[in-house]
Parts: structure tokens; C-alpha cells; sequence
């Protein structure tokens, strides 16, 4: 990695760092600046607009999520085995990957009624992910370990919601059993699913 | 209702609904006295700081809920059926209430990391809330609808799961299954309670 980008890899993270405690509504280039300790001017060269802050800092998120969720989960075998590769690295990142928990979660509560082209990206990384786990859930069905007939939209529907739910109970309530109860979830949703 | 009170209950109404939008964060005095054409030094002399506009903008949030949701439940015959109407009413929270979805799940993404009265009050209301739906589940195990051995607090987490997951495939993907979805996850859910 060159100097450029080993440096606007580092930015990005601390950016992403203050995305996920407060927001992406409450990333600015002045506070950036003094937590990179670079110049304020440098980064508005860099990035132009608060908004390109933004968008890029997702974009990195998205790249982040890949190596640390997406890319175990295609190395595992298909079927049920993926699904639960899937499940833990997902927990991974909801647990440890980020200070203040997932971004996306974060970023969903904030643009859902804001249009712009945050809301537009993140739609269309949210619409990726769901057909991701639909995908790996459809792993599942042809090696014979979910039943034939499984909505497997309907199974990332509710997986999705269940890390909605370790995110409240574990982050905002902070429950002791937030960790036991959504493996819990899980192992009924596959119960369901077989 | 006094005169003074129907005051307050409309300045409040009216925070309710940009806090649903913008968030709780997202409310400023300023902007209300705007918003209902009061003197900005009127609404200070009331609210003292933003932070009081915020909790007492939770409390009405509150107060809202139980007269749409708690009251109907508790109307309802015990056992599955209460179950079915604290689903119901809760969909009608979520999707009717408020322009801009349930508060609550908007603060519990602004309040996670953030301590503070806003974070404490917000946490008591929501423990409570679980607490709610473990109890009208209890009544459905002790009618015999659910199965005796049901964990009524796991089941409470998983109805709050799905919730948090309409309003992400509604809102945010603005996916026209979502209510099915919902509904759907639902009924599984209520199947493995049996």
C-alpha cells in the first residue's frame, strides 16, 4: 500500500470510529482533522464536501464488513454449516469490529426518512446484504439441511431483525443474556427452517 | 384540560413528530418555537434546556404508546389473543403513530453510547416495555395457549427483534412485503410458543 493510501485508510477508519459512537450525521472534517492530526485544509482537499466524507466512510464500512463477515462466511461449506459461519462472524462484527456497534444499523435509524445519496448507497447496501444472506440461506436448502419450500428472503428477514435485537438488548440495555438469547433466536429460526 | 395544558400537550405533539423524523438530538427550542409560532423566551421559560424539551418529549412519547398500544392490549381477552392485539397495535405504533416511525427506536440507536438522563430514562421505559410483553405472553401460557415450559422473556426479545426489522425492510428499504414479512415471522413465532 502506498503512503496515500495507507493515510486515507487510517483516516477512514477513525472516521468510521466516530460514525459508529455518533453518527454519520455527526462526522465533520474540522473534528476529523484534529483526531488525525492533520490539517483541516488537507482533508477538505481530500474530500470536498461532508457528504463525500460520508459516502466514503460507508464505502469503507462496506469494504471492512467484507473481510471481516463476508468473505468467512464463502470460505465455509455450503449449507447449514455457511449459515452458522454467517451468523458468528455477523455477531463478530456487531459485538467487536466497531466501538460503538454497526454503522449500518446506526445509518439505517438516520437516513430512512432523509433522502440523498447516503439513503440511495445505503439502500442499496442494505438490498445487497439481505440478498446475500437469501443467498447463503439458499446454500442450505440445495445441500438438503433447510426444507424445500424455505422463503429464504423470509429467513434473512428475520435474521436481520434478530441483530437488530442483540444490538437494543445488548448495547442500549445492556443484558447480560443479550448474547444468549439471540443464539437462542437463531437456533428457533433454524428449527424453523428444517 | 386547562387551556395551559392543551398548550403543552400540542408543543409536545409537535416535538414528538420532528424527534421521529430528525431524532431527539435533532430537537432544538429555536426550532419549535418556530414550528408552533410561539416566542422562543416562552418555550425557555417552560422547557429550561434542551435536554428537559428531550425528556419530557420522551415522557409524552410515553404517554402516546400506552394510549395506543398498552390500553387495547389490556382490553383484550387474556391469553394468545392479548398476545395478537399487542402485535397489532404495535404494528399501528410503528407504522401510523408518527411521520417518522417509533421514537423509541430512534432513540435507542442515538442513546446506546451516550449516557446521560435522556440514555437512563430511555432504558427504564424500554425494560419496562419488555417486561410488558413477557407479562401478555404469561398470559398465554397460563391460558394454555402457549406451552408451559415458554420463556416469556425470550419471547419478548424476539417480538422486539421483529419490530426493529418492519421498520428497517418498511422504512428504510421501502420493501412492499414488509408488513407480510412481519406478519409472517409472527405467526412462526407464535407456533414455536405453542
Amino acid at each position: 500500500m502506498s503512503k496515500g493510501a495507507a493515510t486515507r485508510v487510517s483516516i477512514l477508519d477513525e472516521a468510521l470510529h466516530v460514525a459508529s459512537q455518533v453518527g454519520f450525521e455527526g462526522l465533520s472534517i474540522g473534528q476529523l482533522a484534529d483526531r488525525t492530526e492533520m490539517s483541516k485544509s488537507g482533508l477538505f482537499a481530500h474530500f470536498r464536501s461532508k457528504e463525500q466524507l460520508q459516502l466514503q466512510t460507508l464505502d469503507h464500512a462496506v469494504s471492512r464488513f467484507t473481510d471481516i463477515v463476508v468473505r468467512p462466511t464463502l470460505k465455509a461449506p455450503r449449507g447449514e454449516r455457511r449459515v452458522r459461519e454467517l451468523f458468528d462472524r455477523w455477531l463478530d462484527w456487531e459485538t467487536d469490529a466497531l466501538a460503538g456497534g454497526c454503522v449500518f444499523a446506526t445509518a439505517s435509524i438516520e437516513y430512512d426518512d432523509q433522502p440523498g445519496e447516503m439513503h440511495d448507497a445505503l439502500v442499496r447496501q442494505q438490498r445487497d446484504w439481505a440478498e446475500f444472506i437469501a443467498t447463503v440461506a439458499g446454500t442450505a436448502v440445495s445441500e438438503g439441511d433447510f426444507r424445500s419450500d424455505l422463503d429464504a428472503k423470509q429467513f434473512a428477514f428475520s435474521l436481520q431483525s434478530l441483530m437488530f435485537g442483540y444490538r437494543h438488548a445488548g448495547r442500549l440495555l445492556n443484558d447480560p443474556s443479550a448474547l444468549d438469547r439471540t443464539r437462542a433466536a437463531f437456533e428457533q429460526l433454524l428449527d424453523a427452517s428444517r
